[in-house]
């Protein structure tokens, strides 16, 4: 495989995707000493760049005449891409999609006019159905990743960036089945072996990781990270040969990181990013990776992430920040206690959020009880003066206060 | 004032503001049965608009040569605009904000150059403290909105979104003080009198609505909005004058219809826009305006909002869209209960995120306990599929049940 395709690719997706620009970070660039650059494929038709592997693959398909149908197996971004892709060629589409798959997936992939099948628990289950369709209904199979013409179609993303900022000095890509991080690596060495080409997975799912170390094929048993774009426990055939050729190492974050720079993208550059399409920033950030005085590129790959989801990054990141706290305060169990307390609370602006009495810890004398109470805060510091506040007026103030409930 | 001014603005912002484009919404488009088009103010440099009319105000003084340092009062965007702005022109700045301030916006603030200086409990004593600055210390004073140059600058929006699409039919605009209506209004009338500019304000802050229908100036005692962004008593003078003659009609939106708009920019266009920001996408999918047929330009005006409002926000979303449940179940007060219970909730997939006994109410029975439990659930079916398994097992599930704690 060589650039060719993804020169072609570049010319089918041409009229579809959305070519946005690779974006200056001033923030970022003064967090790390770099020059950070954010190519926004979150902001993409479908919410990743998954439509464009979708695309390239379906509409050589069309070219050459012989399908009709396509089905493909997905409980995420590559559900939309295959359905957007299918329906703009006006294909039939079949997408096996695990009953365990959120409503919003679901809708999102028949809002693109396909067929959603829900079939079984888990995706291996819903793959093997997908299979089936293939054979039963003379359907095409269209692989998530391990595909020529899928990695072309993702490779567009590595012609994008050199065009945009020519001087790259490294380029970030997340990694799960490894389609992305190949068809850009295989793109950006094919212009500039001199550009450095950086993986990242996330420690819960570190196939490729490992797989590139080892220079042999690595599947793990299992998975588990935030990260469920790249929550991938077999990297592909092709891709990891292709991977293990171009790219200059694969490495991973953690969840936590990858939390932490989802917050960060929301906060300064009021963009929503999926955890998969956060790793990049998320190993910047981290400080692993050296990039001071260098011209660094982030891909980030897709927005599609629940509100909850978010809704629970951010409750956690509010509590590592110090703006969520719980204090424990053991008091006297008798009237005008709680009062004292909230009193002292009000004085010091602090917002209650929660409050429970606990009056079976083992260590509390009779006439004893202890109250826990939840408060946002300013950060850290607001914290601490509200403890003082409490600590100052008698009160006794747990050391193990925690986050807010 | 003509547009003769904004095209002088827009000549001094050229290297300075960001231009995004006006961008067509289909998922937007599909909701309303318009043609919607997104202007992301929340994309521009400091998070907002406000930095256009601050530029241009402050650029104009360094022209005249006069001036040689600025002040002004603001716990939000036009601080970080004008900090901005002073930095940019060389001119040292001060920026009196009230000291409940989030210290986020503060080392915004600080972040750009300028000096923050913490006075007063509330805009209008730290109003106070910036004229005592603008008299004491000779710097000039920058009007958030009640100011032409100010005025000048928020209008450039009005020509970039006719430059874009020059066959809108109508252009929506969030209003407080009425600086960005008033001069999106003059650029857009003056250029093709056919479009309609609307102006659309918070429930809770409708001073230049309220001013608008009754043909003169009313200011009100009090806000209350979620929307801190146009949370204004009373509008400007020259903004009115402005708004009265160019304004088509000056409409309000409730905090639930932002809140809600929010939540389906962030799902659906990976943005994040603050409450003022959202007020025309929420006047839109409120259904109050009808946009069938019609190309339509909603002003996003800015992005900044603190990520624990959006946690709020999303939590009131995932409730109000029956994502987050609270069963209230009348048990018999024995060993079991408990596990009958969950093992109903694990059958049907529903997550349990909160727990509270309750043997206080007044309605049971010796031996009778309620269980109050909070589940994440897929939607308003699956909550339903819940309630009816957990009664089918013969459990009493009280009709009071609510959205998660």
């Amino acid at each position: 495989m060589t650039i060719d395709s993804i020169r072609e690719a570049r010319e089918r997706l041409a009229a579809v995707v959305q070519r946005n620009r690779l974006d200056h970070s001033s923030t970022f660039s003064a967090m790390t000493g770099g020059d950070v650059y954010l190519k926004c494929e979150n902001l993409q038709k479908t919410g990743s760049f998954k439509v464009r592997g979708a695309y390239n693959k379906i509409a050589k398909l069309a070219e050459e005449g012989k399908t009709k149908a396509i089905v493909a197996c997905s409980a995420g971004n590559h559900a939309q891409g295959c359905a957007f892709a299918a329906s703009a060629m006006g294909m039939k589409a079949t997408i096996v999609m695990p009953k365990t798959t959120p409503i919003a997936k679901i809708n999102a992939t028949e809002g693109y006019g396909a067929k959603a099948e829900l079939y079984g628990d888990c995706y291996d289950d819903a793959y093997l159905r997908a299979r089936e369709i293939e054979k039963t209904e003379g359907a095409a199979f269209i692989h998530p990743f391990d595909d020529e013409e899928v990695i072309a179609g993702q490779g567009t993303l590595g012609l994008e960036m050199l065009e945009e900022v020519p001087d790259l000095d490294c380029v970030i890509v997340p990694a799960g089945g490894g389609g992305l991080l190949a068809g850009v690596a295989l793109a950006v060495k094919s212009i500039n072996p001199k550009v450095s080409v950086i993986g990242v997975q996330a420690e819960g799912a570190p196939a490729i990781a490992l797989s590139f170390r080892e220079k042999k094929h690595i599947a793990t048993d299992s998975v588990y990270t935030i990260a469920d774009g790249i929550a991938v426990k077999n990297p592909g055939e092709i891709t990891m040969k292709i991977i293990d050729k171009y790219a200059d190492d694969v490495v991973t974050v953690s969840d936590g990181d990858i939390a932490s720079a989802i917050i960060h993208l929301i906060e300064r550059t009021k963009l929503v990013v999926e955890p998969a399409g956060a790793t990049p920033l998320a190993l910047l950030l981290s400080g692993k990776l050296n990039v001071r005085g260098k011209k660094v590129a982030c891909l980030l790959s897709g927005g599609n992430i629940d509100v909850s989801t978010i809704g629970k990054i951010i409750d956690r990141g509010l509590v590592s920040r110090g703006r969520k706290i719980e204090f424990s305060i053991q008091l006297q169990d008798k009237p005008g206690m709680l009062e004292k307390v909230s009193h002292i609370l009000a004085s010091e602006n602090a917002n209650v959020i929660s409050i429970t009495y606990d009056r079976m810890s083992a260590d509390l004398e009779l006439g004893e009880t202890i109250l826990h109470i939840g408060c946002e805060v300013g950060g850290k510091e607001h914290s601490e003066r509200v403890a003082k506040a409490l600590t100052d007026s008698g009160l006794k103030v747990l050391e193990n206060g925690r986050g807010g409930r």
